[in-house]
């Protein structure tokens, strides 16, 4: 008797084939276009290779190379490839583990006394290409404890053996492609074939399970696809990204530093970061001023006390940098983690009314939060930064407004930046869990619709999570895409029921009783650190005009034309103009050169000419050349440019 | 045979006189007209009485009432005398100690079951002016220690036993006046006549010992003078100082506010306060941007180890809040008590040439500083205080020039904001002690002519210090005089030899060796909470217009004038005017009255007339009426104002 199965297909069809059919002839069934793309699977939430046979009733996902589970199948079978062209190349080296990563694999190899190299890369390339051009199959099989652990004392492996002794007999897989076999738990590419570019990337010590009191490993990383023309254009990008990361370009532009002595993820913004850093929040402030927010300044310490109330204590407490203890009395104090208890704090100061509201209390608090030092990146990950927080109290009957104004506020904020790629997440409550929310069902559906109403009418590309949303209320998450197409979170809105009534806040309503004011947290950069970072990948340092810390650069070409020169700085200053004069000794070349490097804007080079005519010759960063204007036209040009990417909120 | 002493005066003069002569007798063989005035004096580093017969050669210095001391022995005798006004008003009660204090005396009394209240004051004031009409002289004499005790024994007084148990027996002296005799050191005026004018100022709780385990006993604050007019104008100066206190206009023009659970000492700045804190901010960026000036930013913690090197944690570390510890790694942090450190590290972000110097880092650095809860006072004496701080680091050629401008940006800060009435004092080495300084004799030398010339030439009123200097370099600093005359330690200019050795700090000269910059540490406004303060009693609230949160109020007569009233703020607005509008449902007299009680300067008061014609009577803080005028002509009319009291630097 031949068995029939059902597959469940994620459209909700039902294909009805018989049992030990594989994934790949399910596939053909549907398509032989899909057939040809498909290269990985899911079946009843499980990874399984397009070469399993099915032999159940399940549902089914296929997944080719555009899918995120697709890639992963594919660079985890790019790891067995290098995997056996490592061994070949240097016999007796011991393998670990080699698991596919968000961009590419690894594999953690011991190579003993003898790690490699840069230098090796070449080889090992090669090598794993002509393997893959095998077109090798890979074939799982089940191995028992016994028959798993023989092979790998034969191979003198301990790291694989202590890998499968945590293992149960009868769970134990292996994988065999070509002359090579890993202990594996599944989910690869139908053959070798299909991966047509390898490159070795780098490679980085790294401790055995990452506990520092194992042997130290090398970590192998790779990338693979499947046309060349992907590998090369993943490695401009590659390229592209190194040549903008924020630490470096902080570091050329002299932006920020880090000390060692200061402690690490503790910024230290040099005078060219501090006046953007300035220019940044006058920006903000003045479009704040014309939507109603109030500035605020609060200290950067809290009585503990004052954590345990706002709820922060008790969920952070622990793994955050511990309390300041006094001298002689007995208080402790936290550092901020948060500037919403103090904005709490600042609205008890006196009581309030409905006519009163909304109130807006902005403040560009920095905030202190423990990250282990392993964690800390440049300006995205620290342990200081400072939030362009803002907290707003309103009725229920103003939420829909000010919500709306907020998301203005945002897309103000990111469009004057040059952040024209985004898109949303509205976070809300999981409908059959009412239990682990706080607030009435009224105002959380008042809330939830009042955002989604707000984004719909603000024209955003948005989805919607259910269960998402925190304990305390919905929000609305900005996501970004910078110019080489990586996503970054941004800003954030959050409706929070939960302070209000955790500090007893209250408003008197028209009908003369108590009410519970609705608070707003909303950060349009989320953090001044962290979006200077992203700026700076984003535009590679070539920051919108009336943010750059130098908009030009006057070049004299000869110590001749240094006092007219110095005559056009004053003329610019004059114009609020941020510029300097280049008058060493050097080339006009060189000095254009250099200003290239330091990403100025505009070159104003004054010679002979220039002077006689009482002009500047102005070349635009990038090469283009402008003539010989007169300053005016120039700052004319300059407020221009400005205006244009700079609209008043 | 009859023994001769001699007695040195403070002139060097030195007079010899028969053994036994009393110091007024000496005052008196001066002239008659400072034996009249001498209430007190000191011989050889003891105070005595004038009444003193002088036994032993020795140096003499005669107090009068103008005297620091002389009013110290006036306040003792007083609260002898009102110590025999309590005891005759209420028998029975125990007395403890009463010494002179900054401003008047106390006595601390253990009242029973019943202590008095301020309804008792004129009854109590009453006697003791009665008693100090008798011209009763104030009679030292030595008493045995068991004479001692057993005469406060006789009283049943367990406080003055205890007191005499501690003292040894030879020194334990009572005096008398009147039928009042008091366990007493010495150190009073000739007799009781000399004061003309008694005033109880208040009572307080104070612990016996000031131990809280202790009794409760009641401290009876009161002043005394020797003419009536005087007291007339303490109580003036003390009601206007009352009127001015701080702490009541910060809370009434809603500047700032204090919670209990943020924690003692550390302020939050309300909406008015905070915009009010960043236009001096802003005041103070723009005349330091002219000045050459480049702000930083810096975290409001470092590493302990960045204290070490700097000196402070051995020096300050365990009088301060104590470290914060990382939940997971072993490092201990500090809050920041001053930003030296960090912008030391800063500095050494990249090599110096002497072409680049003087460097000048500025930034408004928030600090936190422990003081113990009961030295806390307003924005006086806080816990964390922003101070609006510059580093300069400079060659020693180049410190003569810096030191003039920094005095220059400080003079400019003061006149700006209505101080005109300041002193100085420059603080130099002891040439006696070289030992306690650091840096070379040749630089400090350099530095206190500098430090001096700069003084003399910006035509400073100063005195010089010898032994002031801290020791790692001289300092200016300079003393304000209030609106009441009280004077205000502010600005600080200190030279720094030792942070640049500690922190390693070099540049390359022209001479193509390294050297060592020196530091100028200033703070023109010291800290921002106490400038606020010490702005706030002086100008009773009524800030310089540039100054102030609200320029002008509209007041519409009725209803009817809303609109106009609307059109009238929006004008001001884009006269960068800031303004509000009162239309309450209330009078205009009520809304003038409450204008001033908030210290409006303008009140633009528009009604039939005013709508008709297009413009806005005017009335001025205090009543002056300007009467009605166009808006152009009112801002043009702030413009000036501000003008004359804002000049640029």
């Amino acid at each position: 008797m031949i068995e029939m199965i059902k597959i469940t297909l994620p459209d909700g069809a039902i294909k009805e084939v018989q049992s030990g059919t594989t994934v790949l002839a399910i596939a053909k069934s549907i398509s032989e276009g899909l057939a040809r793309n498909v290269i990985s699977a899911q079946y009843n939430d499980v990874t399984v290779e397009v070469t399993t046979p099915l032999t159940h009733d399940g549902t089914l996902t296929l997944f080719t190379w555009s899918d995120t589970p697709g890639k992963k199948a594919f660079w985890h079978s790019s790891s067995h490839v290098v995997a056996q062209a490592l061994e070949e190349l240097y016999p007796g080296i011991k393998l670990t583990i080699g698991p596919a990563i968000e961009n590419g694999f690894y594999y953690d190899v011991d190579f003993g006394e003898h790690p490699i190299s840069e230098k090796d890369f070449p080889k090992i390339e090669k090598r794993a290409l002509e393997i893959a051009r095998g077109k090798h199959e890979f074939k799982m099989r089940e191995v028992s404890k016994k028959d798993a652990l023989a092979f790998y004392e034969a191979q003198n492996n301990p790291y694989k053996i202590e890998l499968i002794e945590n293992l149960n007999d009868g769970e134990i897989t292996f994988c065999d492609h070509s002359t090579f076999t890993d202990l594996c738990r599944g989910g690869h590419i139908p053959n070798t074939g299909l991966i047509k570019a390898i490159k070795i990337l780098n490679v980085a010590g790294a401790y055995w399970r990452g506990d520092e009191n194992n042997p130290q490993l090398t970590r192998v990383y790779g990338i693979s696809f499947p046309k060349q023309k992907e590998l090369t254009e993943y490695l401009e990008l590659l390229e592209e990204a190194r040549k903008r990361d924020h630490r470096k370009l902080g570091r050329e532009l002299e932006l920020f530093a880090f000390s060692q002595k200061v402690g690490q993820g503790l910024p230290l913004w040099l005078p060219k970061g501090a006046a953007l850093r300035e220019r940044l929040e006058n920006f903000l402030k003045k479009a704040q001023k014309k939507a109603g927010y109030e500035m605020v300044v609060t200290p950067h310490i809290g009585q503990k006390e004052l954590y345990v109330t706002s709820g922060h204590y008790a969920k952070y407490g622990e793994d955050s940098f511990q309390p300041i203890h006094t001298p002689k009395e007995d208080e402790e104090f936290l550092l901020k983690p948060m500037n919403c208890p103090h904005h709490c704090e600042i609205y008890k100061f006196q009581p309030h009314s409905y006519k009163d509201l909304p109130i807006r209390y902005a403040e560009f608090g920095t905030v202190y939060r423990y990250e282990q030092s392993g964690e800390l990146h440049g300006l995205t990950r620290v342990r200081g930064f400072t939030q362009d927080d803002a907290h707003i109290f309103c009725t229920p009957e103003q939420l829909d407004q000010e919500f709306k104004n907020v998301i203005d506020l945002v897309l103000y904020v990111f469009t004057s930046l040059g952040f024209d790629s985004f898109t949303a997440q509205v976070s809300i409550r999981d409908l059959e869990k009412p239990e682990k929310y706080i607030g009435s069902p009224e105002n959380w559906e008042k809330a939830e619709q009042a955002i989604i109403k707000a984004a719909e009418d603000k024209g955003l590309k948005f989805t919607i999570e259910p269960g998402e949303a925190a304990f305390y209320g919905p929000k609305l998450d900005f996501m970004v895409k910078d110019a080489l197409g990586r996503s970054w979170q941004l800003g954030t809105i959050q409706v929070d029921y939960s302070l209000p009534e955790r500090f007893d806040l209250t408003y008197k309503g028209s009908d003369n009783e108590l009410h519970r004011p609705i608070m707003i947290h909303r950060a349009p950069f989320g953090s001044l650190e962290r979006f200077v970072a992203i700026l700076l990948e984003h535009t590679g340092g070539n920051f919108p005009l009336w943010l750059i810390p130098q908009q030009a650069i006057v070049l004299p070409v000869s110590e001749k034309h240094e006092n007219y020169a110095e005559k056009v700085l004053n003329s610019l200053e004059n114009h609020e103009i941020r510029a300097l004069i280049d008058n060493r000794n050097e080339t006009v070349g060189k000095k254009i050169r250099e200003a290239e490097m330091k990403k100025i804007p505009f070159m104003l080079i004054v010679g002979e000419n220039e002077e006689e005519q009482g002009t500047i010759a102005v070349r635009k960063h990038g090469g283009e050349d402008l003539g010989a204007v007169e300053i005016d036209e120039f700052a004319h040009l300059i407020a221009t440019e400005i205006n244009s990417t700079l609209k008043s909120f």
